[in-house]
């Protein structure tokens, strides 16, 4: 289904293979060589086509899909229309994403450095590495191998980036160390100054940010978000962590393993986040704050507390779940009554 | 009023003519041939400049007004002071929109490539399309006629683009296929990857994202705004939309036509607006809702469950708006006999 | 303590400079000609190191620091550890960024203009400047003297840069008139035309933007911010006003000197900020307020009123701070009284 001018599909994969690279089950009296060409949505697939159900909004989805196969918890196998192969997955989603990644491999990338980019001569560019038209890499920076640097995006003075890092166009990154398999997407803006300031009515005076940006392995930024260096020490992202578009880390935030912060969320300076701790859209955290491992903040919640660890937190000011839940209902209940 | 540096205003021209641009009624005894040769607001315009009434915290500032005419709605009449002329108008925002627009044409551009810009050989350039420095277009694209392509920006392999089309400075497509008359404001980012991954605490496992993102005719996109393409299927964005700067838009979003996206906002992934939707700035939508046409969702609101048509909705977790304000009242109210 | 791979350090210097530098004063018997090397964090400095506590959350941070000599106000002088020498002041904050400046001093950039930039030949760069790879700067514009343009900027047709100006990286402007000692970060867009439209069923109308950006002397603008020009009449940011990161600002907002917004905040169209107003971050206001000078709006507040000078507002819809406190605490009670 994937559009041909943008993405290469390979070749088909008969189910016995593709329930291997899922991880999954095939049930039924399935025939294993049954081939399939592509991965496509429930209302869009057809008979040679892999599709999933994930969430239980798409049952009736997935109970009416043309899909030759489709990859399903086994609680919804009995909602399967007739005729359609059932992959048995505890984790439908992931099993997809293996799938989708099997019929669409990374494509390889031509290497070298294009005639229209400006690498300072002491910089360093690994092996295998693409360097795109109108990048411009400042002095003593190093750039690890099997790395693509978008378009027209900014390396500044000294920064290190490691292996298979992907850079996206008019990205600009200085005073900042990368890791490996990063991906970095269009516009982020990597390692400026924080908001470092001594407030006064005569004129706020400048402190000078000392610090750097650590971006561990594995880690994503999503487009246009901006991540400031440390004002003395460094900010630090994660090994593993994923940052979604418009996201804000302000100076000497630190960020633990496998982090997950979605749109337009922000984090304001020096607050630390253990491992794994979510931040769903446009939730907002002051400085200075501790947030435990595993730890969940709704989207637009105001974080003014440390949260501990495994807590759920939502609201401005930020409560815990139970206590949010009943303080909307009290309202809506005290509403009621008045409208009588 | 307008600087020279940065616009060009034409030649003068008479009431008679402004009236019929405005499509508006020339009331009382004014003389048809008077000459007008500028726009200017209120506060500011003089006896040779048209100015407009458009919202009411301004009847003072139309009453104590110099300007020689002013477009007004038909209850602001008796407000006018003496001297000044009236075109009366159902809507004179829209009326004024007509006669700035005359009096400030689109320039025309110089079209033609820079020699700084990146071109790849295969892409395709209309007649009378302007190509800025340091542009990259990749393999395959295709641009229209008569577009203006912005210093620094980045058009990725195969992206197709219509005619009269601007594209700002340092913005970035990839996987889209951009309609006619489309604006795209400076450092946009389009078509990059969506937010997904199937999350696990072993390590977040990333979803292939095989959609791409259709942008309609006669839409406007705002700065640094992000829209992802479809992670399977196509992200779109309806026919003569407008969206403003710093918004979110996920994967496999669908906009209907004429939507209005206010600044900051953001929409999670698959949610779906139907035509004449509008989100006001920093609203926050989670993903695979159905807003109904012509639905509002206010400023901040945080909408968790589908809106029907025509509603209006307010507050996080988002009511009915004139639930938001009992419930408003009533927590002042039980605030103040606490207080007590 | 910072990389010296990205900042250098100047000489030591002895305790004495050091207390006139801070404009604090020396207490107990410490050797005014002790040398020291560096600043540093509280954790992290040792006996040559110059730290500073400003925030009590760190008071047990300072009270076990291995510091040298520290910057405190007087009341936390008594928790100072055995060996620490003291340097007392009001601001311990600002005092430390006095030393902090001069441990790391602006680093003289070399000036000239790169062979890949694309300046038009009508525009005039003054001396000392510094335009670096891939900046492009249209006809008839002027940058003055001992500016820095990072690589990939974009500088648009007759745009005025005053003296001692840093732009970022990839940042774009257009219809705008700078003032000197400006910092605009990375990815900021200034000038593009504002969201102003006649809304209809039939197709939303564009009003023509015919006003300009002025940024006045010693703003900075942070990271992926945005700021529209007027529609008709400037956007003003005032002298001295700091900007945070991915803020949008919108046509006609008047800022006073010495205003603060921190990130991700947004200002709707003609609203209008006196001097020295606080918008923290995610804040959100609507277009046509009046906010007085000096007052306060909390993170995440949505103010849809005008603010008088001096005070703080929280909550959406923002109310005053104490009103907001009787507000949060009634529904807090409210909720338990119906859990039990």
């Amino acid at each position: 289904m994937a559009d041909s001018r943008f993405f290469a599909v390979s070749a088909p994969l008969p189910l016995s293979r593709l329930a291997e690279i899922a991880e999954a089950e095939l049930i039924g009296g399935a025939d294993p060589n049954r081939l399939f060409r592509d991965v496509a949505p429930l209302d869009q697939a057809g008979p040679e086509d892999v599709s999933f159900l994930d969430n239980k909004l798409y049952v009736e989805a997935f109970a009416t899909s043309a899909a030759g196969v489709c990859l399903v918890a086994e609680e919804y196998v009995d909602r399967a229309p007739v005729g359609m192969d059932l992959l048995v997955s505890r984790s439908p989603y992931r099993a997809y994403a293996r799938i989708a990644s099997a019929f669409y491999p990374e494509v390889a990338i031509e290497s070298g450095v294009h005639d229209s980019a400006a690498v300072d001569s002491t910089a360093s560019i690994g092996a295998g590495t693409r360097i795109e038209a109108g990048v411009v890499v400042g002095a003593r920076a190093t750039i690890g191998k099997n790395c693509r640097v978008g378009a027209n995006a900014v390396i500044g003075d000294a920064v290190e980036i490691g292996d298979d890092v992907e850079i996206g166009p008019n990205a600009s990154l200085s005073h900042c160390l990368v890791g490996s398999r990063v991906l970095i997407h269009p516009g982020v803006r990597l390692g400026q100054r924080g908001f470092g300031f001594a407030m006064s009515e005569e004129g706020h005076f400048k402190v000078p940010q000392l610090g750097r940006v650590i971006v561990e392995d594995d880690v994503e930024i999503g487009a246009n978000s901006t991540v400031d260096r440390g004002a003395s020490g460094d900010t630090v992202i994660g090994q593993g962590s994923m940052i979604d578009n418009l996201v804000q880390i302000g100076h000497n935030v630190r960020m633990g393993k496998g982090c997950v912060v979605v749109a337009q969320a922000g984090v304001a300076g020096s607050t630390r986040l253990e491992d794994h701790v979510v931040l769903a859209a446009q939730a907002g955290l002051v400085g200075h704050l501790s947030i435990g491992k595993g730890a969940r903040v709704a989207a637009q919640a105001g974080v003014m507390r440390d949260v501990p660890a495994g807590e759920t937190v939502c609201g401005a000011p930020a409560v815990p779940i139970r206590q949010f839940f009943r303080q909307t209902a009290a309202v809506a209940r005290l509403a009621k009554q008045k409208g009588k």
